[in-house]
């Protein structure tokens, strides 16, 4: 029997779920069973109505090494098709959940584990994190990892970041747009919270049809975009929350959520 | 009776067409008739031949607070629809004129006032400007701001600015792309200008072809792209005013356009 | 007989195949010529096993003043289209051959000459460089390089660069995306060389599937990526040099490549 390498936490008082890498010795390594165990983590968490903001982190030192490397050596082509797979199943279950997911980044998030702070919704990073896609260096390119990366910090960087393997640091990773704020190593956590807090306080219906309107248009052509968002904003209106919202702010006291 | 909510005037000198949001005292809010206003002004700019560049701007300490939230409550579903749809249309007017258009951002740009701002080809912020997507504070996510805001600034931002609902600030904005420059307060109205009248030396002509083609190639897969605009500047290549563009820039001398 | 437009040379000991655009007195005017040269000297460098990486630099103050004005006055529209057509297959070639293609600019990149820039994978530039698309000056806007300029720095950044047609300086370039690192002006030879002997330390069948790979995935929506890079990186893993590359990495040695 060994320990899990991932626990998930839900915090009733805060609405917050937590789930947190466990495997510090190892240096956090994303190996199929923990990807799995994520997946499974973040649609937990998903489907449980007490969560409303889901907080990806990670125990000691370093955040995540990436995939498990021995798990990769020797391997047939359909046993190395199958950890993809997973680790894509993983990357799209964090924008698939209705809940906004923050990367809480402590230190080194390497390949896959850069990928999984790409991937999040928002992250915030403690200055002693650095982020690199350095698999060039070991023969397998960082080719899912750069789904997320060259989307989060455009062409040149990415191919920079791909190419070279080296790292960057945290302000660099603020500036190029793959963090959102960076932070003392000893405040990451308040940090952490009080970017969810501030969600927390939003209607979790409305964080739903955004978060999930969010990553229907950001790929379609600007017309297309425009005439889904448009139908999606015109029936998020007529909803509860917005009506309730709306009428709060024009009555100018706080609002009271139903939707969920 | 009451004043039209948008004043539009044409400077027969410079060449400037200007789009004024002239309800100060409601933070010039985008109601649905103010934006049929805004889009009947940008067509009848966009069809005057002595319209160079058109300018959007504010009256007051507040550029827009973004729809008129009073005439959302207790809608159907159809009166949204009308809304989001007149405002889209507003949106993508601002696109499809032929001029290039520079919004003039004075102050607060927020929701629909923000997305104006990000659709606009180019932007001038005076340093007291602040650009925020707060719906989703209110119940209503701001799906359709979203559209331009996160092509402007990217995921993670666009995610950070729709997901808290809290505004940056003009150097913010300059930083990521939403506003080209920022100004002093006082320096506003004559950078605008300065920034216009430089786009009016070029040829009426060659900005028609060239805006149009930029919006036409940007959300294409790059090849297909490039097959387009191989094409398009060809066929820009033989109008007059390229060929006395390039005669004269060989010849050391101004050139003279004769193309609309 | 005149001199060829563009030299190319092959360093057997560092692997750098070096393309030189060799007119500094005409300030290396992309004529279709000398695009064609270029392309065929991409291609011959791109099927040389001794070459690594690739690097192209210009002779003279100035890195290229782009299209060559002379070859476009008075043309049918034909002529034109045959320019143009070698200007997207030149770009295109940059980003076809399996080596990383590095811009090593020590000055002006204008219109073709900065859309040469943007298309390689890296660039290195001089403090001395500048960069801009000021066809529209000249009553030719520059559509072809925008499909470059526009993906690599965004849309308000483009359309400012395109619709005024003035420069940036480096230092704004690499703010923006569209260089990785600006240097000195006499260390931007030696700079060039350690970043090209820092991708040249990996595997050139790695090089090759993930520089192929970046390119198809860029353009895609996101999950289509996934699902083309999740294929792309199982399939990298079982090559022989990934299997190396991780084995050498678990046990600590230094790699020995194998694959082309």
């Amino acid at each position: 029997m060994t320990a899990p390498a991932v626990s998930s936490t839900v915090d009733d008082n805060t609405g917050l779920g937590r789930i947190r890498l466990d495997r510090p010795e190892q240096r956090n390594p994303l190996s199929s069973a923990t990807m799995r165990e994520v997946t499974a983590a973040l649609r937990a968490l998903g489907a449980d109505e007490r969560v409303r903001v889901v907080v990806i982190g990670a125990a000691g030192p370093v955040f995540s090494a990436g995939h498990d490397l021995r798990e990769m050596i020797g391997r047939t082509l359909e046993d190395e098709r199958e950890i993809f797979d997973a680790c894509v199943e993983m990357m799209e279950a964090v924008q698939q959940i209705p809940q906004p997911v923050i990367a809480s980044v402590q230190g080194a998030a390497v390949a896959a584990g850069c990928q999984l702070v790409a991937a999040c919704d928002l992250a915030v990073a403690a200055s002693t994190a650095v982020f690199g896609t350095p698999g060039v260096r070991i023969g397998l390119f960082c080719s899912t990892p750069m789904v997320a990366v060259s989307r989060a910090v455009g062409r040149k960087r990415a191919l920079q970041m791909l190419l070279t393997g080296e790292t960057i640091d945290a302000a660099t990773a603020a500036d190029w747009g793959l963090v959102n704020l960076v932070v003392p190593p000893d405040e990451l956590e308040d940090r952490t919270r009080a970017l969810a807090a501030r969600i927390v306080e939003a209607s979790p219906l409305t964080l739903r049809i955004g978060k999930q309107a969010f990553y229907r248009q950001v790929d379609l052509p600007q017309g297309l975009a425009y005439r889904e968002m448009a139908e999606t904003m015109a029936t998020n209106a007529v909803t509860c929350d917005a009506q309730e919202g709306m009428t709060a702010f024009v009555e100018k006291r706080p609002p009271t959520w139903q939707g969920r």
